[in-house]
């Protein structure tokens, strides 16, 4: 059943914005602040207040005329509607570099994600323990993941093999795929592809800085 | 001076493409493969031919009517254009579970990063190693950065911290900021700044797959 105050469709920007709020918020909570207006936080980050009053309502949480919204309701109302509120039990596949940085980071969790193991195809990693996660054989991966009720997977692979990686996670059920590979993904409807692409952002910022050194 | 078939502006998105075809013709040279045409690169991405042509020739690169791109001119020229044929030397400021992910990270040289140094305002930082990065106290950074000739900062500091970053940076005389801290940030004209958000992505995710469960 959907929230009939939820959208189907919730703008992807709106998405992007609310962690910047709740980040505030929570180190305004930090500080013992109360209570915070629509206006207040807009001007924190140069927006127009009526964008951040549309992208806070998408949470549910109005607030109350010249009061504003509590600080500690709407830091909880953000987190609900993010999905931070509970964990999410994830899968990575692909420890390589990449994927060991990502298992070295700790704080995924704060954001509602907990991975839980990891897998490689490579026999010289499988059964090694990286950062406390043991290393599974990629071959187990459908099994466990049904098995654990995993529904996101993380990949981490070297781009050839990132199809192979997704097409091992959608037999396997795994609904929500954080891809951190540079490649191009063909996923089935129905299942969330999410990119993280860090050599497309380098890419963005080497050129502009050849071009600065150029000028 | 600006070459002159360097347009000034370069679309963001050509950008984010140009990495991709890279990762491809990487593996068609494995592969032993000689030419390939922009139809070819074009299909293997689903993307349009005409865009591909108009990608590639921002690189400089026109290739041959019926025969198509060297694949390993092409590598040579996509890397040029990216600035990835040369090492940036770089110094990372904020050692926390975030900056040591980043340091431990091994491939950013192939993009043409090199991570020199690592910073911390964290006393009980300083002085230790991290994956073989020294960490400086952060009051070195103006010094270091301009004895050693550094132009690129990575930030990976706590959001409350960004903004102090920044300006260390701007001040030290950096000119284009690599951020990953999710706070909104201010900079002087001239210095770029490129961001990748990594909660903002899982936001992302995290909502759209917690709709997924609602359905």
């Amino acid at each position: 059943m959907t929230n009939s105050t939820t959208p189907h469709t919730v703008p992807r920007a709106s998405l992007k914005r609310l962690p910047l709020y709740l980040h505030l918020l929570e180190n305004l909570m930090a500080d013992g602040v109360e209570y915070v207006s629509c206006t207040q936080l807009a001007k924190e980050f140069d927006f127009d207040a009526i964008l951040v009053r549309k992208d806070i309502e998408l949470t549910g949480e109005v607030g109350t005329a010249r009061i504003g919204f509590k600080v500690a309701t709407l830091i909880g109302s953000i987190k609900s509607f993010l999905g931070w509120d509970k964990e999410q039990d994830a899968f990575l596949v692909g420890v390589g570099n990449l994927g060991k940085a990502i298992l070295g980071y700790k704080d995924f969790k704060k954001y509602g994600l907990n991975i839980v193991a990891a897998f490689d195809n490579d026999s010289r990693k499988v059964g090694t323990k990286v950062f406390g996660y043991e290393i599974f054989s990629t071959s187990k991966f459908g099994d466990l993941a049904k098995r654990m009720h995993i529904y996101v997977g993380i990949i981490t692979v070297p781009p050839e093999h990132a199809q192979e990686a997704v097409d091992l996670m959608v037999d396997a059920g795994i609904k929500a795929i954080w891809n951190f590979s540079p490649a191009p993904l063909r996923i089935p409807e129905g299942v969330i592809l999410e990119n993280v692409r860090l050599t497309q952002s380098l890419a963005v910022l080497t050129n502009k800085l050849k071009r600065v050194f150029k000028s």
